[in-house]
């Protein structure tokens, strides 16, 4: 599937995001690592996503992940930066940033560098956030270049989000 | 020119912010609104960004523009949310929030509803903090679709931050 194709059915899982929040009354929210601002954006490519999508944060570095939003630093050493712990950390603390029902953080290894032998490229922890709790899943994406690697975390991450609102 | 040619573009664009950064040493951030994370996402495009990128803010709804970013809520009154001390606020703010040495902050109205006689669809206040001040300029980008009216946003907004340094 081409880059134009694949980015038309993010849009459109997008859209599907938006209308079930709205439905629902729901307000939603990002934290974003290694997808970079791509969910935020696929989230307002839909008409009418100011309803429900208050905004996000992408925290890129990890001085960001722990001054905006609370990451204890040790967590960067054991058990690093993409892993469950620090997942669920990102969406609750976003979460409550923001005031936001549902919110949905990623943390990964898009490459093309940046792999381990334990922490391959195409390496994603996805969260998220309700009032009820916190639920993380890990997904080892097939590689890919990076865009491409981009678009299928984005992918997992609105699907996480729409199977929890 | 078709939108898989238009990001392309725009990726290249964001390359060039990247390497610039790189070479001048300077740590670079966003604070967005109408681009909805659009700039962040070009930005990780590029590999190696985590160089120089720290992260960014997606403001979308005013009360996190005020709750995140401590926008006076009196400024969304007059001169309102799309407006030059917004922009220069959202700028500044993302600056001290992060840490990052060059911010650049977008406030627009991308459409397709939201805009006025005053204030058409199109309408972009963009701003940029560096250590030596903050800058912002106004555009008003011809009608097009909403995705390709974030796309010409980013394009200013990249610009703009390129041009600072």
């Amino acid at each position: 599937m081409d880059a134009a194709t694949e980015t038309r059915e993010l849009v459109a899982l997008a859209a599907r995001v938006i209308e079930q929040a709205a439905e629902r009354g729901a307000s939603i929210a990002t934290a974003e690592s290694c997808t970079g601002g791509l969910v935020a954006h696929l989230l307002t490519e839909v008409p009418g996503a100011s309803q429900v999508f208050l905004g996000g944060f992408v925290l890129y570095a990890n001085s960001l992940k722990s001054s905006v939003l609370s990451v204890p630093v040790e967590l960067f050493e054991q058990p690093g930066a993409v892993s469950e712990p620090v997942a669920l950390h990102l969406a609750r603390s976003a979460r409550e940033r923001s005031g936001a029902d549902v919110v949905v953080a990623t943390t990964g290894i898009a490459g093309p560098g940046g792999g381990t032998a334990e922490k391959p490229v195409g390496l994603l922890w996805h969260a998220v956030a309700t009032d009820t709790g916190s639920h993380a899943a890990r997904v080892v994406v097939a590689p890919r270049p990076r865009d491409a690697m981009k678009r299928a975390f984005a992918a997992h991450a609105l699907k996480a989000l729409l199977a929890r609102l």
